[in-house]
C-alpha cells in the first residue's frame, strides 16, 4: 500500500441505465450494508423513476439524465481529488466517471479489473441499455457523448474481465462487438471455472501489466443466482436463462473474496465498484409492510 | 376503526428462541424496510450472540434470556400502555408479551390470527426451541416461566392458524402436541390452498369469534421459499425440505396482504407482528463488503 489516503465513497444509486427503478433501492440498501465510510461520502444526484418508460435517446434510454449523472459523479470526484475511491452504485455505468477519473490521477497506467459475468463493451446498436456499454467505453469505444467523460483510456492490454460468461452462438452480433473490442484493445478475460480455486490467471495478468494501481469493477451479476438471488437474473418466478439467452454468473461470494484478496497483494485497490444489487425480497417486503393494516396504508 | 390511536412500536430483535443470531439483523433490516412510525418506537434489550452455543437451560436453549427480553418487552409495553402494538422481530417468540398484554386490554376477548405454516404450539418435550412454543403459550399451554407472562391466556376459539402446513406422519410427537392442544383450545386452522384464491375461511371464523380485535401475527416462514428467499427454508445450498420433514410455506405476499386487508374490514387490527426474516443475501453481501479490500478490512 502506498500513503496515499484520501478515499471518497459516492453512492451513486443511478438506475436508468439498466432499466429498472430498484437499481434505486439496491444503492441505498447496499449503502446501509456497507462498512462505515472512513472519508468523506457524495451522493450522485439521479433522476427519481416518474413510472413513465424510459425515452430511446439517438439509440440509447436516458440518455440525457445518464450524462447529467456522470457529469455530476464527476464534479463531486474534482471537488474532492481523491486518491481512491469507493463506488456503491446502482447500475454498471456508475463506474465511468470514477474509473475515467482515477486513470488520469495514475497517469494513464491504472489497471482494471472488470469482475462481471458480461464484458459491458457492447454498442448501442447490439444493446441499447447503457450498462452494457461502460467498459467499452472506459476503453475508448462507442458512443460519442460518453467517450467524452474519458479523457485517457484505459491502456491496451491494462483491462480483464474476470467470471465471464461465454455468450451462446445465438447471439451472434454481441459475439462479434465482443471479439472485436478485445482485439482492438487488448482486453483480457477468464471465465469462472478457471478462477473457482486459484486466482493465478489474473494475478498473471495484473504482474504482466506492470500496473501498480488497480480498479475493480464487482457486477454482483458475476455471482451465482442460486446462491445469491439478489440479482436481476435471480427473480422470483422468472425462468432461468437457456442456453440461446445471456448466461448468468457463476461464481460465488468466497471466490470473489479470495480473488480481491489476492489481487490486493499484488497492486494497491484505488477503486472499488459494487453494482447491480436488485433486492428482490427486501422490495417485495417493503412493499408488503407498505400495504398492511397498523403498519402502513392497506388497500382500500 | 376505533377511536383509539396510542401505536407502540416494538423492535424487539430477539435470536435465542430460533437459535440463529442472525435473527438479530433480520430484525434490523426489517425495521429498515418498515414505513416510519406514527407513534413512540422503543426497542427491547436483546442479549448479543457471544459465539458460544445456546445452552440448555431446563429444556429449552436460553431459558433466561428469554425471560429477561419478555419482561423487558412488557415493561416497555407498560410504560406506554398503547392501545394497539406493532411487533417488529426476531423469532416468533416476540408475540408473547405484546399478545397477551393486549388481550388483558380488550378483557380478553382479543382475536389471534397466527399466520403461519406451523403452528407454535409445541412443548419443549417435544421441539426446544421456544420460537415453536409461543401460541401454545398464548393459549395457556406449556412452560411456567413463559405461561407467568399470560395473565389472561387467548380466549377458546379465538385463535386460529393460517397457512399452516400439515405435519408429516413420521413426525408422531409434533403431531399429537399439535392435535392435543387443537382439541383443548379450539385453536382452528386453515392450510394455504383453502386460503389462495379467498379469505372466506378466516373471516367466518372471525365473525363466529364476535371479536372486535384482532392481533395478528404474520411469521415470513408461512409464504413459499420459492418466492420469497429470505427465511430460513429458503437457505442457499441447503436442500428443500423431504416428505418426512417439517414443511416449508405456501403462500404468496399477495395472498397475505389481501387476507390481512379482508381481516381489517371485520375487526380493528390492535396488534400485527412481524417475524423470522432472514435476509441470506443481505448477511452474505455485508459479511462480503467487510472482507474486501478498500472498502472493508481485507483478509490478511
Amino acid at each position: 500500500m502506498t500513503g496515499h489516503d484520501k478515499t471518497l465513497r459516492l453512492l451513486f444509486p443511478q438506475w436508468q441505465g439498466g432499466g429498472n427503478p430498484s437499481y434505486m433501492f439496491g444503492a441505498r440498501l447496499l449503502s446501509w450494508l456497507a462498512p462505515d465510510a472512513a472519508g468523506p461520502v457524495e451522493e450522485v444526484d439521479v433522476a427519481k423513476p416518474d413510472g413513465q418508460p424510459l425515452r430511446l435517446e439517438n439509440g440509447i434510454p436516458a440518455r440525457r439524465a445518464l450524462m447529467a449523472q456522470i457529469q455530476d459523479a464527476r464534479a463531486r470526484i474534482d471537488r474532492h481529488r481523491p486518491d481512491r475511491i469507493v463506488v456503491l452504485g446502482g447500475d454498471c455505468g456508475v463506474e465511468l466517471a470514477p474509473f475515467a477519473y482515477l486513470n488520469e490521477r495514475y497517469g494513464g497506467e491504472l489497471a482494471v479489473l472488470w469482475i462481471d459475468a458480461h464484458s459491458d463493451v457492447y454498442t448501442k446498436d447490439v444493446h441499447p441499455d447503457a450498462h452494457a456499454h461502460v467498459l467499452g467505453t472506459l476503453l475508448g469505444e462507442g458512443d460519442a457523448d460518453f467517450l467524452a467523460a474519458v479523457k485517457r483510456p484505459i491502456k491496451p492490454g491494462n483491462a480483464m474481465i474476470a467470471g465471464k460468461r461465454d455468450i451462446p452462438a445465438a447471439l451472434p452480433a454481441l459475439r462479434a462487438v465482443e471479439k472485436a473490442v478485445a482485439e482492438r484493445r487488448h482486453l483480457h478475460s477468464v471465465g469462472p471455472d478457471d478462477l473457482a480455486t486459484s486466482s493465478e490467471p489474473v494475478l498473471t495478468w495484473l504482474r504482466a501489466t506492470r500496473a501498480k494501481h488497480i480498479a475493480i469493477h464487482f457486477d454482483l451479476d458475476v455471482l451465482d443466482p442460486a446462491v445469491f438471488r439478489s440479482l436481476t437474473f435471480a427473480k422470483p418466478g422468472a425462468s432461468a436463462p437457456g442456453v440461446n439467452d445471456v448466461p448468468a454468473g457463476r461464481m460465488t461470494m468466497a471466490q470473489v473474496v479470495r480473488l480481491l484478496s489476492d489481487v490486493a497483494q499484488e497492486a494497491d485497490v484505488v477503486g472499488l465498484g459494487i453494482t447491480e444489487h436488485m433486492p428482490w425480497d427486501a422490495i417485495a417486503l417493503r412493499d408488503t409492510l407498505a400495504k398492511l393494516p397498523l403498519i402502513g396504508t392497506p388497500m382500500q
